[in-house]
C-alpha cells in the first residue's frame, strides 16, 4: 500500500491507525474538490489494507471543516458561464460521492470535532463510527440561510439521526454545541477540554485494537447492510460468514487467547 | 390564495406565518371529522402559496388535542347499524390522510404541545418539523385501555420515534409529560412556563425566516425521501436541485447578502 | 394449552402472565442450544393464548445472559471436524430464528436486566417490548474481541437503536451500563436497587393488564409493519382493524367502562 500525495490532508500512518487531517486552516478546512477528491483517493488506497484498521479523521487549526469551499462555486460559477451547465451539478454530486465511499469503508472511521462542525463539516461527521466532539464545537446546516440546499448533506443526517431530529435542523439551520450534538445522536462522547479529547481518542483506539480486524470489518459490512435487504436473508448469510470467523485464523486464536487469558495476537 | 372559511379553526395570517388554533376547548380539541376535513383544506389552499413559510399549529384552552371525537364515533356507529359497514373504516382511513397530508406539506410545521395530546393530537404532533412542548403536556396513546387500537396514529408514531419506543407507548398505554417526551425524541424543545412556551416558538419562527423559503420547501422534499428511495438516485437528483438552487433568485440573493454581510431579503 | 417442559428455563404462570426465567446460574445464563429451543417452544406454545397477555423474561442468579455457550461451541468443532461442515452456522443461525421468532410474539414481551446481558443476551434484549435495566447490569457486544462476530445479534441491535449507535458498539466491544442503555435506548427504565427493579416491573404488568388483550395483539403486530410496507397500505388495513375492533366485544366492554366510568372487564 502507497498513500498518494497529498495537498490539503496531513497523512501520519501510526501502526495501525492512520490519522487523516484536513489540513486548511486558512480557510477553516473548507471542503475544496481537492480535498474531496484527496479523501477518496486515501480511503480507495487503504481499503484493502488489512493492516490498517482504524482511520481517524479531524481537523487543523481548531475546527473540523466549516463545510463547502467559495473558490469552488466560484471556479463553478465560471463554468457555467462559459456553458457547462453541469458545473455545479458535478461538484456538488461528488462530494456525495466521497461521504457514500466512506460510510463503507471498511477500517473503522472515528472522528474528532472542534471548532466548525458546518455543511459539509456536518456530513462528513455523520458517517463515522465513532464521533468524539469538544464540548464546544458547532454543528449546523447553514445552507438554506444562503439560498440553497444542503444537497448531498441532509440525506447523511437523515441516515445518522432519524427524520425527526434532521427535519428541524435542516428547515432552521439553527447552531448547536457538542453536547446537543451528543443528545441528538450525531456524536458518540463529548469532551471538555483538549485533554480529554485527546484520552477519549486513545480509548477509542484502545478498544478498537482489541477488536480482530478481519471480524471488525465483516461486521461493519454486516451492521451497514440492515434495511437494505430482507434480514432473513442477511441472518443466512451472517451465519456462514460467523462459521468461517470460528474457523479462521482469528477465530482460533481469540479462543486461545480467552482459555489462555492473555490478549490476543491483534491487540497491540 | 384564499383561505376556507372553518368553524373548527381559528386562522391567523401574520406575514409569511400562518397560525392555524384547533378551536373546540369544550371537548379539549377532540379531532372531530369537521376538524379534520377542515384542516386538509387549509393544507391544500396554502400549498402552493410561497409567501406562507410557517404553520404554527396549537389548541385554544390550554390543550392541544385530545384525541378522537366521541360524538363522531357515535355517529358512526348509527351509520353503521343503519347498514353502512365502511362508517367506521372510513372515519378512521380519513383521520390518516390528514396526517399523511400535513406530514409532506411543503411549509414547516410547528406544533406548540400544551395539556392533553393524546391519541390523534398525540398523532399530529408526530408530523411536525419543529415541536415545542409545556413541561406540563401530557402524551399518551391510550386506546387499547378502551379496547380500540391507534390505527391511524401508531405508525406515525414509529416513524417519529423508532419502533423501540414506540411498541412499548402502544402497548402500555403509559402518559408522560414534556421532558419525557422530550428525551423519547417525540418533541424537540421543552418550555416550563406559557412564557418559555412563546419565546421558543419566536425563535423557532425567527430562525425559519432566515431560510430562503424555496430553498427549505426543496430541502423538506429531499428529507422526506430519504429511505424511500436509493440514496444514490436521491443524491444524483439533489446534485441538480443544488444547481437549480444556485443559479436561482435566491441562491444569488443569498450570496450577494453574506458577501455584503446584511441579512438577505427573505429574512424579514 | 400446556407449556414444553424445560430444563434450561423456569416457566411460571401467573394469570395473565408467564414468567420465564433463564435458569442456568452457573454459567451466568449462557444461551446454550437446548435453551434457543425451548424458548422457541414455550413461545410457540403460547402464541395463540389469548389468555396469556405478557411474558416477563428474566436470569436467574443475578445475570440476564452472559452470551452464547461455550460447550455447544465445543460440541459444533467436534462436529466440523468429523465433517459437518455446517455444525457451525445451523447452531448460529437457530439463535437468530428465536430472536425473530420473539420479535414477532403476539403477547408483551417484558425484560429484567441484570448482571451480565452480553452478546446473544444483548441481543435478545433487543426485541423487548419493554426492557426494565439494573443500574449495574453491564451490556456489550465482545464478539470481534474473541475474533468471531455477532451474526445473528448486530442486526438486531440496528433495528433496536439505529445504525449511528449500534457501529460503534459492534465495532470497538465496550461495555457499558444501565444508563447508558436507557440513554442509547436499549432499555426504557433503570432501577437504582433489586426492589425498584421489581416495582418497575409491577407498574408495567399493570399498564399491560389496563390494556385489551386483543386490542394489544393487533396493535403489536401493526407496529412491527411499518417500514415493511407502503404506509398507505398499512393505514387502509388498519382502517379496517380499527372498525372490527370499534364493533367487536372489547370495543363495546371498553365504551361501555368508559361511560360507566369503572374499569374495563380485561383489568383485573
Amino acid at each position: 500500500m502507497t498513500l498518494p500525495t497529498t495537498e490539503t490532508l496531513n497523512l501520519n500512518l501510526d501502526g495501525p491507525v492512520l490519522h487523516i487531517t484536513l489540513n486548511r486552516p486558512e480557510s477553516r478546512n473548507a471542503m475544496s474538490l481537492t480535498m474531496v477528491n484527496e479523501l477518496m483517493a486515501v480511503f480507495e488506497s487503504v481499503k484493502d489494507d488489512t493492516s490498517i484498521r482504524a482511520l481517524v479523521l479531524r481537523g487543523a487549526g481548531g475546527h473540523f471543516c466549516a463545510g463547502g469551499d467559495i473558490k469552488d462555486m466560484a471556479g463553478a460559477r465560471q463554468k457555467a458561464a462559459a456553458g457547462d451547465s453541469d458545473a455545479y451539478v458535478s461538484l456538488n454530486r461528488r462530494f456525495g460521492e466521497m461521504i457514500t465511499a466512506a460510510n463503507q469503508q471498511p477500517q473503522v472511521i472515528i472522528t474528532v470535532l472542534e471548532g466548525a462542525v458546518l455543511g459539509g463539516g456536518f456530513g462528513l461527521a455523520c458517517i463515522s463510527d465513532v464521533a468524539i466532539a469538544h464540548a464546544d464545537a458547532t454543528f449546523g446546516l447553514p445552507e438554506t440561510g444562503l439560498g440553497v440546499i444542503p444537497a448531498q448533506i441532509a440525506p447523511f443526517v437523515v441516515e445518522r439521526i432519524g427524520l425527526t431530529q434532521a427535519r428541524r435542523l435542516a428547515l432552521t439551520g439553527i447552531r448547536f454545541q457538542g453536547n446537543d450534538a451528543l443528545r441528538l445522536g450525531i456524536v458518540h462522547e463529548v469532551a471538555s477540554d483538549e485533554s480529554e479529547l485527546q484520552t477519549a481518542l486513545e480509548n477509542t483506539l484502545k478498544a478498537v485494537r482489541r477488536c480482530a480486524p478481519n471480524a471488525n470489518r465483516v461486521t461493519k459490512a454486516l451492521v451497514l447492510k440492515v434495511g437494505q435487504e430482507p434480514m432473513d436473508t442477511l441472518l443466512d448469510q451472517a451465519a456462514v460468514d460467523f462459521a468461517n470467523a470460528v474457523n479462521g485464523e482469528e477465530g482460533q486464536e481469540g479462543t486461545m487467547a480467552f482459555v489462555q487469558k492473555r490478549p490476543a495476537s491483534w491487540n497491540q
